[in-house]
């Protein structure tokens, strides 16, 4: 019934995972003041802002919540998800969840109205992930691994995975894929929610399909507001 | 050669134009000691930030940077702008205009790596628009009205605007609209910058074909972001 969109090991996470020792550096500590006092371990953590007290080894796929913003943005103005679409349907045809590099889990609800603005999500995300939860609409954080979610949480008959190095003929499995709109299975798309860098192996064994939109790295919001676009073409 | 997108009417401004008496609401206030004393007029007006500041009239169609970054991402990241596509081909297949609310006109070019991070963009606008230009990779903005910019800097031989009301079928003029991509014809695609509302009947008057990719309201970057796909469904 529903393709399950699945944003793996992305970098959404409190500034106190850092450590305490190097929530110290003047970066933290101004950006904490310029937000009014918002303690310093309790900031999204964005290397944009705090490059320069993150250590080389934080820096590579560490602090990038622009992601998942661009992420859920796409997903929320997806046309599957209007509600001109909407009324006319039962079903809710795409889902979406935001795996995090800590392994927490929470699923993007189409009711959810993402704010537009990046500062907005901001203070959206560090009460999430300060609370465990949001009431408007209900967003719970839970723990959970890539493995858990799919066995115990979607049980999809096919997972694919969305890399530059998969085959290259995706137009074909699209087509499939769209059957999955219609029918009670479930499929499951990843998608790389980090910088750069190949993908763990530990997710490669669980896929059966590995396909490209390009055959060299695109920013994860590309790769899904691509695919969307070729689902919506028939709408 | 090339399908010029024109982002038109789009709301990226600094807040001095709103007049020095708005701009001792608090609100621009402390907005300017948070960025380290940046004056209260030259800021980038953002209603996410500056709303209480602002009367309901600006309100309606002001301070929506978020609009202009979201729609220079999609470009940036088209594959048409990709090396990979590129080193095999001489020429530049898409150019894009980002034309104000206050008659301003500047060319993003594919060399430059717009921010991902807001909090960059912002900044790196507010130094184009106080400055009036930026020096790499060279960009400058000109005082043009949309008139101006299509008939003595582009010429094109036909204009689409993308509208709710336009026509439904697009997947055929799409079709049209690729043979631009490798003749010496000039076509021009008009985008709203704004928030809501009709398009203006100045610029209705100006354009051969108006056709929609949805019959309702759609934010500027979802149109790009699937007319690209669209496109680049044949790379």
């Amino acid at each position: 019934m529903t393709i399950n969109i699945i944003l793996f090991n992305s970098s959404l996470e409190l500034t106190k995972n850092l450590g305490s020792k190097k929530l110290q550096h003047p970066v933290f500590v101004n950006d904490s003041k310029r937000r009014k006092n918002r303690k310093a371990g309790e900031l999204l953590l964005d290397i944009s802002i705090h490059y320069s007290g993150m250590s080389p080894d934080d820096r590579t796929n560490r602090g990038r919540p622009d992601i998942i913003h661009q992420i859920m943005l796409q997903y929320h103005f997806s046309l599957f998800n209007s509600e001109a679409f909407r009324k006319n349907t039962s079903f809710n045809p795409l889902r979406l969840f935001i795996h995090t590099n800590q392994d927490l889990v929470f699923e993007v609800s189409p009711e959810w109205r993402v704010p537009v603005s990046y500062i907005r999500f901001r203070g959206l995300m560090e009460k999430l992930l300060l609370e465990g939860s949001i009431e408007q609409p209900p967003v719970k954080v839970r723990n959970l691994s890539i493995e858990q979610l799919l066995k115990d949480k979607i049980k999809p008959e096919s997972i694919i995975l969305w890399t530059e190095i998969g085959e290259k003929k995706f137009s074909n499995e699209l087509e499939n894929e769209k059957d999955y709109l219609s029918t009670d299975k479930e499929t499951v798309w990843l998608i790389g929610g980090y910088q750069s860098g190949d993908t763990p192996k530990r997710i490669e064994s669980l896929v059966d399909k590995k396909l490209q939109i390009a055959n060299f790295s695109l920013p994860s919001w590309k790769v899904l507001g691509n695919l969307l676009a070729y689902l919506e073409q028939d709408l």
